[in-house]
Formats: structure tokens, sequence, C-alpha cells
């Protein structure tokens, strides 16, 4: 069965406690949230370096790296995946000029 | 209904060709992959300092924000979403231990 | 005459206490640290883009920057500029072997 | 002597063809671009992160690392370090309301 972010993220909350010996999941949540957040911003620097290479492999192998460290912040600080998908959700809800003047700043 | 990153890539790729002064996702996509892929690095870099400020709606909001970004991204380089789920579920169907092996740089 | 980093940190320290609407440096102190975190997070990512891009007047100008806004989150931790140079003396001063040893992560 | 970014741009440009196995310089040099544009990806995150965490001896050690690979890349791209000097002086030189206006997008 293909993984969904929502498998992913029962993955993730399932081996956070396990023995950090025989989980990457488990050792990196024994470092703390600034090592998973430093991940976090490493594997999207290693992506945009991936992209501008034009690096289509490297794209692919870095996105995942970067949704399964992000999956790991949100389940560090318990946010369920819902709560940002019912974000985006709200966003893309909207049409396309509304979805425009909902981001000003851009 | 709620998002999945597969609505979010669908949507994605219907706007990538719409009026850029009505669509988000077209204005962006004109100004260019460089522009994307530096959206990609803001929006983590953001939802790092979110995670790290302890500000559970910001990361929210941003962990949304990098979402859409790397869905843009992959989209730009017509990657389509389920060539990372595999590469993800490759990872994460392995067992724990197999899990640690298969990141040694970690 | 030439600007220095000495030079840069001295103008930044200046500054920070002036008019926000007069000066660029004010105004982002007012902002707080995550805002100026997030800034040489920001101009980073740019530096990385225009390098990959082969863009050697974006890279000046994004290195420009970055090193302003370093030196802003140096000032706004009360971090002397001569604090870094001694960390990065420390580590020159070695031999190029042991300068690899002293880099055992890399 | 303390390191000026000066020195530290002739101990570098001196570095890149050393022996790689003694010098780390030389050995990043030889993977390529995209890796030295890596590290100050990573390390700009590292001092982000050591930033929002308040971990002032962090600050001075990941600034140390980025200075030190935004230099690897302005070698890299064969740019000196005046060159970025000069455009920070063109802006510095500017009075604090000129500043300000020359910084339309921050």
């Amino acid at each position: 069965m293909r993984a969904t972010l929502h498998t992913l993220e029962q993955t993730i909350r399932q081996r956070r406690n396990a023995d950090p010996s025989a989980s990457y999941v488990a050792k990196l949540t024994t470092k703390g949230r600034a090592k998973i957040a430093q991940k976090v911003g490493e594997e999207a620097v290693e992506t945009v370096i991936a992209a501008m290479a034009d690096d289509r492999a490297g794209v692919i192998g870095e996105s995942a790296d970067l949704l399964f460290h992000l999956m790991m912040l949100l389940a560090d600080l318990d946010i369920p995946l819902d709560a940002v998908m019912d974000e985006l959700d709200r966003r893309e809800g909207l049409s396309g000029i509304a979805e425009k003047a909902a981001r000003p700043k851009d």
C-alpha cells in the first residue's frame, strides 16, 4: 500500500517511544526539537539545491526527507497533520482571485 | 472535503496555466523555478523559527505554506507526488533497524 | 573608505535605537529577534539559489544582504564580531591536517 | 593576529588546490559548488536555531561556520570579498532614510 502523510504520521508517532538504538525516529526524538527543526531546514536546502541543479531523482529523495522530518516536527509539537491540512483546505477552497487576495504578502 | 496533498497537486497543476492576475499559482509559476525554490526555502525557515518559538499556530500556518510551495516545486519539475510517496513508502516499509541502517548519514 | 564588517558592526549598533520610520535597522530591530533570524535564513537561501544559477551579481548582492543581517543578529544577541572572528582564528590558525581533524562532522 | 574575512579569503584560496586528504577546504572544493552551497544553507539554519534557542556560544560557532562557508562559496565563484564589501558600502554609505528607500522589498 502506498504511503500517505497520514500513515507516515501514525508510524512516526508509534516510533517516537521506541528503542533509540533501533529506530531513527526514536533516536532523533531524544535529541530534541532543535535537532528535528534543523533537519527540516537542511532537507529544504537540499531540496532547493537539487531543484536548481535540475536533479529530478535528487528532488524526489530530498522531498521525501523533507516531508519525513516535517512530520517528525509536527509530532514533536503534538500538532495533528489534519490541522495543517485544514489550513491548506481553508486556503485552497478559495477561488483563484480570493486565493490571491488571501496572500497579500506574496 | 478535507484537502490532501493529492487534491492540492491537482489544484496546482490546473492553476499553473491560469491568468497570473487571478491566480497566485499562475503568478509564481511565471516567475520561474528559482522563485518557487526560494519560497520553499523561506517557508522552511519560517517553520523552523515558529517551532523554536513554540508558536503552534505559526507552525501550522508555515507548514501549510511549506507543503503548498513544495507541491508547486514538484509540479514545476513535473514530478508526480506519487514518486515522492513511493520513496517514502520504500523507506517506511523497512523495519525499525533497517530504517536506521538505510539512513547512515543521519 | 571601504566597508568592513567592523564598520558595519558599528553602524548597525548605532542605528538600532534610531527612529524606526527613518532606519531599516531600527525598524527590523523593533520587530524582534525571530524576524532578524528569519532574514538571515532567507538571505542564505537566496545566496544558495543565486550560486546554483551561476548568477554572480546575484551572489554579490545576496551575500551582502546575508552579511548585513548576520551582523544584525549578532548585535541583537550583543555578541561582538570579534568573538566570531576569534573563533574563526582559532580554527584557521590550525594546520591543514589539524583543521580537518577539528571538523569531524563535516 | 586576529582573523579577518580578508585573511580568511586568502587562506581559503590557497587551500583550494591543496591535498584533499589534508585540507577540509580542498576536500569540500572537490565535491563541487552544490555541496559548498549546501553547507552555507545548513550553517545559516544552525545559526538561526542557535539564535532562537538563545544559545550564544552556539551562535558564535555557527556564525563562524557560516562565514567560513560563505567565503568558500565566493571563492568557488571567483568573486572577491571586496566586491561584496563594495556592495555593502554602497548601501551603508546611504543615510538612514535613503537606506530605507533602497530596501523597498523589506
